[in-house]
């Protein structure tokens, strides 16, 4: 079923190559085109039959009827306006950004047909080599619409990103931000810290442990750059949340308190269990 | 080859049942005797052939020339004299325990034939139903020797988890413990305040890399608080230096430092994709 006219994807990375790659398999739009910075990423892109044509410049996308927007956080925001002037008012505009309430805010005053998104399909392993048709079966996409949005424009990517197998579910911009403090930026910036601070010379001793939980740090910075500015103010009580947990921790070891320490443990094993 | 007539393992769990279960295959003793403090347990690894006779008492170590200790750490240390009395002075003595320092120098006071060692071969899912024979094949297995350690015990000792698969590194029981703190006490330390600092609501909005980073979380509360607290002064040390690591984070992030931020993730990035 052909949901789309000419679908422009700005961003031919993960996320936008794997949107590329479904929209064209399953026919949702007549042509779908994509812009990126790296003459590279486009090749591979139309290799991959993940776009029909690509351009390292935004003049492709005029006469799209629908735009997504999959690149880091803070190059939708600068883009927006040059977007504007080629692709016009009347294109349905979407976003895969990772924080919400900045970009909603920039995007809805420049796009009167914008509803954000975000899948929660990201990986380490970024760029058009690791697309895949599948990426976004069995995830979670949060769309972020306001009272500005058009039930038209929101009730469109719905059904878009259903069709590529996500479960969708709305929150509000400013909720989708305070979740994703805990549950993606906090766990990033934990990471990246905890990777950091092991030696150079202990590193061959790695564990499966130590590696499942730095995974995530092997991820863009400067996407995550991006992200944790964006979503500064709970990034930082989400991380000083954090650390009063492990205050207590180091509290117990430190006072050999046998008994507390196993109760802190405990309580978090039995959340971890939940997740599983 | 026949390298033992018969081998006890006090503890038939995750390693204690893939040692059991290897050695059985490889027909590398005459029989193995296993001693757990749960009925079930025991049945499983006689069921899985772990081993060949379980007991919940320790009688049944009696006769062995190669005992294996792989209970929690703790256990370890409470047991041993126990131990002796029954399997007496002459009978080869190693551990599997995660800290080192604290255990061989109580060990290897009682046991004039003792080896301490340590495969990076754990999970969070513990149990004998976990076992498998290749659980150590292409894992790191830690010996650490002492000046009082006899040649001829380390060299069986290596010998069998050569056998296993594993590589075998020397080190002393103090660099083993300073190691390890890094890179494996700190990051369970990390996972368990991670999950135990993200609101519950939240947690149906996990993601992947959540779960990976808090994978660990979900490990034994018994066994880890030994751990942490038998390698106290290293822990709260490598804890320390996380948090310097994660200060500059947050004052980057606060003060919307993107060159000192982009910085930090660079060098963690660099760092985490060695160990890939």
């Amino acid at each position: 079923m052909r949901l789309f006219n000419k679908v422009a994807i700005i961003g031919t990375g993960l996320i936008g190559g794997s949107l590329g790659l479904f929209i064209k398999k399953h026919r949702l739009a007549q042509e779908v085109v994509g812009v990126s910075r790296h003459k590279k990423s486009l090749g591979l892109a139309l290799k991959m039959k993940a776009i029909d044509r690509g351009s390292l410049s935004l003049d492709i996308i005029r006469g799209a009827d629908l735009l997504i927007l999959a690149t880091p956080v803070e190059t939708i925001v600068n883009l927006r306006k040059q977007i504007l002037k080629i692709a016009g008012k009347g294109c349905l505009v979407t976003d895969t950004g990772s924080t919400k309430v900045n970009i909603v805010s920039f995007l809805e005053k420049t796009f009167p047909n914008y509803i954000g998104a975000h899948p929660l399909a990201g990986s380490e392993k970024c760029g058009i080599a690791n697309a895949s048709i599948g990426l976004f079966k069995n995830s979670l996409c949060i769309l972020t619409p306001t009272k500005k949005t058009q039930k038209k424009a929101l009730d469109k990517i719905k059904a878009l990103w259903v069709k590529a197998g996500a479960r969708v579910v709305l929150l509000s911009p400013k909720e989708h931000d305070r979740i994703l403090s805990f549950t993606s930026h906090l766990p990033h910036s934990v990471a990246f810290s905890l990777i950091d601070s092991i030696p150079d010379k202990f590193l061959k001793f790695a564990s499966g442990g130590l590696k499942d939980t730095t995974r995530i740090a092997a991820s863009s910075p400067e996407l995550w750059q991006g992200i944790f500015l964006t979503n500064k103010i709970n990034l930082l009580e989400s991380i000083s949340l954090f650390e009063e947990g492990l205050n207590k921790l180091k509290f117990a070891i430190k006072n050999n308190d046998k008994k507390l320490l196993t109760h802190i443990l405990t309580r978090a094993q039995k959340k971890r269990i939940i997740l599983a």
